[in-house]
């Protein structure tokens, strides 16, 4: 794992499943998914909340409980994010196949 | 950026950040902050749905998706991530300070 405090390397999906791994890997298993997921969700919405009534610094902080907690239950499930990500996204976008996605506007995503 | 497509070079945050503006920045400038949170929604939906019933790999696709606006959301915003994830788990645990975290199992997280 890339040393977690410098910020100018790279932190990479990887670093930060290992880095949760080491946290709350315990806690986690004792959890399992359904019970891990009640927390991401309980994140996602304090994220909402900072995103409209909040400093930016108090969104970044949600940002990351949402990370950490996506990052938990990837770890539960045995899915390696960074794999997950370039299988999907690494040749283009999924719906037109462009890096610079040209699908109709009216369109997902 | 990394090149995305080589699965065993690290793929940092920032390099899905980038990814994700680089394909998708013209769409988010006009979705916003909110309307790209309504996608985000839809995706969480989707990888719970395909938690509970899917194979890993729907599993995979849907945890990239989730990444993906979480991402986008980021970029709207003006969030770095990495430094998110840095400046509130880089240190250990933000309820108890350590990097195997002791706290009570009956707080969160």
């Amino acid at each position: 794992m890339n040393q977690p405090t410098s910020q100018s390397e790279t932190f990479g999906l990887r670093d930060l499943q290992s880095l949760i791994a080491t946290m709350y890997s315990s806690r986690d298993e004792v959890r399992g998914i359904e019970g891990t997921f009640m927390w991401l969700m309980e994140e996602v919405g304090e994220l909402a909340a900072a995103l409209r009534e909040e400093t930016p610094d108090e969104a970044a902080r949600e940002f990351a409980d949402v990370l950490a907690w996506l990052a938990t239950i990837a770890n539960v499930a045995g899915i390696d994010l960074q794999t997950a990500v370039l299988e999907k996204y690494g040749r283009g976008c999924p719906g037109c196949g462009h890096m610079v996605c040209k699908c109709d506007l009216s369109e997902k995503p």
